[in-house]
This record gives structure tokens, sequence and C-alpha cells, in this order.
């Protein structure tokens, strides 16, 4: 039995469009293969030529439009980026009856419900395994893999930057801004850090993997968002003495009052997997009901990782393309999720429940640890360590504390307290602390 | 769009069948809203309850062979364990043009391409994530999610026995019969452990996952096995100290002259997340040509972990049970593989790559080394690293020995001259060592 191929329009050929170009030319035999048909690349979409890519013989137009227009083509392969011009690109496309494959997590993040709401009437698939975790085929564990399971919790490090500068914080005892400079010199951040180091990305990322772990509608606006700017190499020191290591992650959790969707520094076991994730290498541990916990591991990004997230949703289309549309794995996981569903809302951040590590400077005066203490305890805050070093700065001692798990609301006035007590100077650090441990 | 019901017939209610009665029963409304229609459980065949399953109004039959011709069922889900039993309830549950899901991983690792061979007739599918390290979604991950790639290499910890051994064994440093004995009274190894041990077990999910990697029939009776009984506390410190980890790993590369099939203890750089993977816990590292190294870590065994296997397998079902056969994805990953495809064999063991370990106890004379170096030299065997310890037992001297890679015939004739010296007491043992970064 043979198939007719799977006709592809290439809009953006700049990194992950040559990539994605490089990979369905390089490997089109087995790809073929596993499709049970070819896929081709019918046209490319691009302002400029890419010096790795060989488009000889390719229809190469610098209208994207044209793509998303043109009748030859299957499926339209959204690889440039950004907010505006790809939405419209990308419902363009659907508009004209085209399934769309995606990289881009802010479109999804963002636009996701809308794009969604628009593919399911037209019928037409809309893939972005490429807009989380790169390479990882993480959206396809969580939404068909763990598809047994409801979802009790999911934690990722899901920002190569951020990764690498807390990787080498800690390997090399150094500085944020001085391994950022070292970072951006290397290209491995942008000379505007902002949406890496500020978490912005990885909340993107997180709110796409919240969707589609637990059936609710994509939800950016209410995901809470905390770099990695102020984390210092004695944060990154005290945390190693006390067993942990920072990591900036994405956390979603359910509970009995809805879900969590926060991104921030956070101290984790060292013994956990998630723990010796180094470097540029992204992972997202995920805990079903069923499964316990699972991890996934690979690179967050680069050309090739996620071109190879891209053809394997332009796999799965060559599958679907001819399916029915209530037969395909829903957009978010869940049947009925594009028309809302408001039955798990998004926890307001003062409510959700974590450990604490906190770092302040005391004068060093006899009762200064006992009002520190009371402090805590008015809260209804338990101490789980407590570390009071030598004095440095003249007569400021460094204080370290652990607490067990207590509400945001509850130690936000603790630190509102100990800020406005005099025996304090300057504000105090906060780092949340998760155990990520199978009964959490 | 009301679908029909999935009409399910679970055929053993033991330890995995249980779970999934119980997983399929607790999440029965999220499941159907994945799969966009209810999967019932229309019928279970086992000659015993279940303690754990209320089968309370359920068609529950002793003759297993009953669900089989069931015109009632879609899904005959084979949970019964063995060889010829749950080949023959395969084989009957086809005749009858149903699909069939199994966590049986003898049975596909022996009889799969006879299986796949009446299923690909019949135009039914067998599904069997359950079958490879339990409740990872690998199966799907290597024959979906990384679709893109050319697979370089995968190496994993595929039996929770075997690791909870050594795991133990390093923590403790305790014997190996000691902390067999131990996990036999914990329930986590069988009283004749022989199948886990010796690395069978291992073997068989090894030979499913390069089936599925490389696209070539299964092929059991090729794949090399070797068990970590022979493994000594005391070699497991002198790997510490070298830098490496003992682990129970099953290993299938792609080279020039064909693939690669073994499973062997293998001392690992600590620094590789693999190393970090302990207890009962599972986990397959994959390199790809595009996305680089990714790995898939969780629970390999278990009821409900493996029922989550099971009930993913059955909302792929329900996805595509009205889907033309020829737009599934192949059993084997690649289509026309059920009729056999030997453009890559699988080599002797005396063909394969790689760098060794090896462990000798010596007489205490001057010239013990050069004579050992030499024989080594001769081989083209290349030393990275010779420790001599200090004399035990007498007069012997341990000496420890880390090769860079060489061919294993080579090493064969090494270790055959070694044992032969007058200087050498007893047999030498060898490990084997593997990098897994990501230029091999």
């Amino acid at each position: 039995m043979t198939l007719k191929p799977v006709r592809v329009g290439i809009c953006g050929l700049g990194t992950v469009g040559g990539g994605t170009f490089n990979v369905l030319t390089r490997n089109a035999e087995d790809i073929a293969r596993r499709a049970g048909r070819p896929i081709v690349i019918e046209q490319v979409g691009a302002r400029r030529a890419n010096p790795d890519c060989d488009t000889t013989g390719i229809n190469v137009t610098e209208d994207i439009f044209e793509v998303a227009r043109n009748p030859d083509i299957d499926v339209l392969v959204e690889l440039i980026g950004g907010y505006d011009v790809a939405r419209e690109l990308v419902m363009t496309a659907i508009e004209h009856g085209k399934h769309v494959v995606t990289a881009n997590k802010a479109l999804i993040a963002v636009y996701g419900n809308e794009i969604f709401q628009a593919a399911h009437d037209k019928g037409v698939i809309v893939a972005f395994e490429a807009a989380v975790a790169g390479g990882i085929p993480v959206i396809k564990s969580l939404r068909e893999g763990l598809g047994a399971n409801r979802i009790q919790w999911l934690a990722g490090i899901i920002n190569g930057t951020g990764n690498y500068i807390l990787t080498h914080m800690r390997d090399e005892g150094r500085a944020f801004e001085d391994v950022l400079a070292e970072a951006q010199a290397l290209g491995y951040a942008e000379s505007d850090p902002t949406f890496d180091v500020e978490g912005i990305d990885a909340a993107h990322k997180l709110t796409i993997l919240a969707s589609i772990a637990y059936g609710v509608p994509l939800q950016f606006d209410k995901a809470y968002t905390e770099g990695i700017a102020r984390i210092t190499a004695d944060d990154v020191e005290q945390a190693d003495n006390l067993g942990y290591i920072i990591k900036h992650l994405g956390i979603s959790k359910r509970t009995d009052k809805g879900l969590e969707l926060r991104v921030h520094p956070t101290l984790i076991p060292k013994e956990r997997l998630l723990a010796s994730v180094h470097g540029v290498k992204n992972a997202i541990a995920v805990m079903g009901d069923a499964v316990g916990p699972t991890l996934y591991y690979g690179a967050g990004a680069g050309a090739e990782p996620t071109a190879s997230a891209v053809v394997a949703d332009l796999l799965d289309v060559a599958r679907d393309i001819t399916t029915a549309h209530h037969y395909r794995v829903p957009y978010l996981a869940f049947s009925g999720i594009v028309e809302g569903d408001e039955s798990l809302p998004i926890m307001p951040m003062e409510d959700i429940v974590t450990a604490y590590y906190l770092r302040l400077l005391a004068v060093d005066r006899p009762g200064v640890l006992a009002r520190v203490a009371t402090i805590l305890s008015e809260q209804g805050v338990s101490i789980e360590a407590i570390i009071q070093k030598e004095a440095i700065e003249g007569e400021l001692v460094p204080i370290i504390l652990l607490t067990h798990r207590t509400r945001e609301k509850n130690m936000n006035e603790v630190i509102r307290q100990l800020e406005s007590l005099a025996d304090i100077a300057g504000p105090v650090t906060r780092i949340r602390v998760e155990s990520l441990d199978e009964q959490e």
C-alpha cells in the first residue's frame, strides 16, 4: 500500500528551521519508513537563506503567508518565533485548512486557547512537542504515555540558560553576574537575558505542561514567576552544606484548593535525579497516581534537538492526517478543554504550601535568635534547622533557617516582621524548598 | 460526538492484572475524557480472585480462552505471563480479530515476530509498552517521540532486582549473596532469581528496545547475556575509586559492522545520570543523531506502574481502533519489519569494541607488572590506568587495570594469556567499561 507524501511548508529557516530542514532531508528514508509515507518539504518561507541548508530545488519564498495559503501544503511548520506575526501566520494556515506544527512556547502559552479553538472548528491538528524542553518527548509522554494517571505534580528544569548559570555558580563558586556574562559570550544566553533568567520562558513551558497534565485551559497570566538573579554564591554554598542544590524549577501541583503554577529558584535534595541535571540540559519529573515518579531528560534547545521534536510531530500528523478529528489525541490531552474548564483554578501564590530557606543578617547581640524564632513560631512556622555563622561585616551574623512546610502567606508575614526588626540588617533572602518525594 | 465504549477483556488478575483493573476503574472518568470514549472492563479471565479488586458486576470466567473468543471483547489484555499459554492465548485472540495489549516481555522477545505477522495479516494492534521498563513510556518515546532520529545507541537499567542488589552492595559494602538474600526476603527478588540476576529478563527487554530503535526483527537468541553474581564488594569499591559505578546494563549500539546487543555488568562514569539511578528504579538512556542524549526514568515493575503502561496502550487502541491498519504506528517502529530485514546483523560478542576493567591477583615478584603490560601491548590493548595494591593473602597482590577501547576478541586473548601466567593466581575478573558519552 503506497500512501501519498505529506507536503510540508517550513516557515523560518533560522536555528530550528534549519535543523528541521536538515533532519527531514538527512533522515528522509527512515522517516518515510516510520510514517509509512514520505514527508517532503514542499516549500520554505524565509527572508534569509541558512548557510547550513541546501535548498536547491526547493520552492523558497520570502512571503511566509504564501506558505499558509499554498494549496499544495498539508502542514505548515511555524518556526519564526515571537508572538504577533506567528499568531497571524498560524491562524491563516488554520483558516486554509492546514495542520500546524510549531516550536513556539510563547505563542502556545499565550494564544493557545484561541488557536486550539480555531483548529478544533476546522478539524486540523496543531502539534507543539518542540515548544517544551526541546527534543525531550515530554508532551507525548504526559499526554499519551501517562494517560492512565491522575498527575499529582510535575517539576522541571525547563530553561537551559538558567541551569547553565546555576551549574557553574555551584561548581566554581562564582557570582551570578559573572557566569551570566560568560554564558552570553558563549552564546548560551541572549544579550537581553530577561526571558531566561527571570523565568518567563520557563513559565511559558510550565503553563503548557500543566494544561496537559491536569486538563485545564492555558493560563499563563496566572503563573508566578521569580528569577535567579538574586541567588548568591553564598546561598549555593549554604544549600550544599544542608544537603540541597539550587535549581530554577517550574513546578505545578494538584492540591485540594486547585493548581499551583510557579517558577522560582528551589532547593531540592541532592539525591533527587533532577539535582544531577547539569549545564544546559533540561529534565522534567512527573508524579502520577499509578506510575509514581518518572523523569524525562535531554537537550532543551538547539537546532537538531528541537528539530527532533518538530519532526516527531510531523510523523504524528502523517499518521493522523486522514483520521477523523475526534479520534485524534486532544490538543490539551483531555477532550472538551478548549471550551474551558474551571474546576481546577490556579491558586494565588500566597496559598501555596512549601518549605523555605531563609538567609538573614543579624546584629551580633544576645537574644536575636530567640526573637527570630518567636516570629516564626507566632506564624505557625516550625523550624527544621537553624545555623548561626561567624560574624562578618563587622558585627553582622548570617543566620540560615530551614523551615518545615507552611503557607506562603504566613511566610510573607514572617519575612515582613523579620525585616522590621532592628536586629536584622537588609532584606531577608527567601528560597523555596521542595523535597520532590513520592508523598508530596 | 459520542463514540462507543472500547470493551476490554483482562486475562490474569495477579499483580499487574489487579493493578490494571484498579487503575481502569479508579481513573475511568479521566481515561474516558482522554480517549474520547469510555474504556470498560467487559470480562475478566482468571483462575483466582484478587483480594485487591472488587469485581462485583463484572463477568469473570476461569477460562481465559473464553475471553479470546468472546465476540463482545474488542481488546484482550494478556497479563498471565509465561511463554506457551500466553502465546496460544494471544494467537487465539488475534485469530478472532481482537487487538492485544500485553506486558509480557518474554513472549514478545521470543515470539514477537510471529505474533506481529499474524496481527499484521488480521489488521489488529498488538501493544506492549508495559513489556519494557514498567511504567516508563520508553516504547512510545523510542517509536514515536524520537522518530526523527537515527538511534546511535541505547543503554538501560532495565531490571529492578539487579539494580537493587548493586545499589545496596555499593552503599553498604556488602556481598552479592548477602544482598540477594535480603532482596528475596523483601519480595524484590524471586526465590529462583536466575531470570533477574543472570540478565535474561534484561535481555528480553533489550531485544525489544533494539528492534524498535533500529528497525530490525526481534532476535533474542543473539543477545549476549552475563549476570552480576560474580561482582564482588571489592570490584564495587575499586570502581568507585576510579570514578565509576557498576550497573547491570542492557546495551545496544549501531556500528559499521552491525548491532551490538548485550547485557552485562558495566562500569559507567559516576557523573552520568544513569549512575544516579538507584534501588529498584529503571532508566534508559537513548542517543539519537538529531536529539543527542536523552533519558527516561521511573518504576520498572510493580502493580500500578505496569498498569499505567497497559492502560496507555489501551488509550492508543481506543484512538486507533477505527483507523486503517497502515496508518497505525508499526509494531517495531518501521514498516516492513515483520517480513524481516537483515541489513543490520547482530554482531558476535567477540567483535564488539569497548573498554575494560580487569582485576587480577599476582604473585608479589619483580617483573609481574611488566609481563602483564607486555601481554596487553602485544594484543594492541592500551592501558588507561594500572593500580597495584598492597599484598593480601600472603604474597598475592591485587592489580586493577583500566584499558582503552579494544575489540572483545583481543581482550579474550589477553585474559587467556594472563590466566596462563605462572605469576597470576586464579581467574581474571573482567568488567566492561562504557563512557556513555555523546561521541560513542
